[in-house]
């Protein structure tokens, strides 16, 4: 059974695009996820197909109207998928929500452009509003792009063991340590003697030290967690030795 | 003159994509920003055109070479642009990053893939680390779209006044108050009394208001952020009166 992703943009035009690259092209290729796209457009109103009003209460820009953007919706088989709203005020994106959207039976992303939506269809359609970051876009469409490539590449097959490994270490709550590769000197610069030695305890001990230093230094909201699920584990296990 | 973006990636054709629609392509058109694309594939080495290795020290997956992905920017005009590499662990990337972007001269993104782009030419090229939040995506690509739509949006003429507007809306540190628009009444809801009373103290005060309760239920960050804020502003106006 395919994963199967819908997506509602004033600009289906900008779709597949980088959905059709690399790992998520192959991927849909050989059916283990689907990507249709509905033109909000086509549900607007009157000739010119309009699909946004000025907002009540007067301000800049316009908002999507709520009768049109539930025509699209409505229009789509919903079959149990989450219904996301692309919108900064929502709840922040992040891997855990990658893993539960790619253990779910698909999903359906709303593209917002202009001032917003109307706030009764995000009600009314049980809208789950999810945001990238405290940025602003033009459109829904990027973030859209973003939360269906981290979901779709976590689904079985699509990015074979490496998904699973990456993802593991994406959840040991720290920043992935540096990597090295060939040339083994560049630039003068040499390869860490570590990584050399062939010893796999070592060296997976100074991955760990790197992954904690450069937490440190960068995310202080990461460490603090770190800090605090290490004392719960420590604490869970008290009696226990090696 | 132009505000100049240039991209490296392994997958040049899902450029411009999304970056020409809307507003950013009108923008485009008229000479406000430029867009070109270099492919990093060209610099891989042997009739492969080989970009990666594995990692040293072990590991699954692969990792860019420091000599490919260097060849590939040194190909490139820097003209004092900063270099940014998208990536988990970077700095994560806000409306403050933006801000400071579109104050520039322009941006170069280069879009890793695999396991990572060798440490060594991340600090030989003062690539600056940016992420657009703790989720794993496939490549930079649909980061680095996001990043450059936010930043160009920015720039003077490519939103018009509307991009002030909304930023400022951003910038007070809370999330956007709900919209409505037409219909008055939509599958039996209203429209808050308020917003047509046509009372613009009133409908200010209570855009503010939800503002208010909606970052305080959604985002406890923003929210004490925003009271810490408000207490150093009402600190430094305290023998000021309305």
């Amino acid at each position: 059974m395919s994963f199967d992703v819908s997506i509602i943009s004033l600009f289906p035009e900008a779709f597949p695009g980088l959905l059709d690259v690399s790992i998520l092209g192959r991927a849909r290729a050989e059916g283990i996820w689907s990507l249709d796209v509905t033109d909000l457009r086509t549900f607007g109103l009157g000739k010119h197909r309009q699909v946004d009003e000025a907002p009540a209460g007067g301000g800049a820009g316009l908002v999507l109207r709520p009768d049109v953007a539930a025509a699209a919706i409505d229009s789509l088989e919903r079959n149990d998928r989450p219904l996301i709203y692309l919108s900064p005020r929502g709840k922040r994106f992040d891997q855990a929500m990658a893993r539960e959207f790619a253990a779910g039976p698909g999903l359906i992303c709303f593209c917002g452009r202009f001032e917003g939506l109307d706030e009764r269809v995000i009600e009314k359609r049980d809208m789950i509003e999810v945001s990238l970051g405290d940025f602003v876009l033009a459109g829904g469409e990027a973030a859209a792009q973003a939360v269906i490539e981290s979901t779709v590449r976590l689904l079985p097959g699509v990015a074979g063991n490496k998904a699973s490994l990456e993802d593991e270490s994406f959840s040991n709550g720290l920043l992935e340590y540096p990597q090295y590769t060939l040339p083994r000197v560049w630039e003068n610069e040499g390869t860490p003697e570590v990584l050399l030695s062939g010893d796999h305890g070592k060296i997976a001990e100074w991955r760990l030290n790197r992954s904690k230093l450069l937490t440190e230094a960068r995310r202080v909201d990461l460490w603090a967690a770190y800090l605090n699920g290490q004392d719960l584990r420590a604490s869970e296990t008290d009696d226990e030795h090696d």
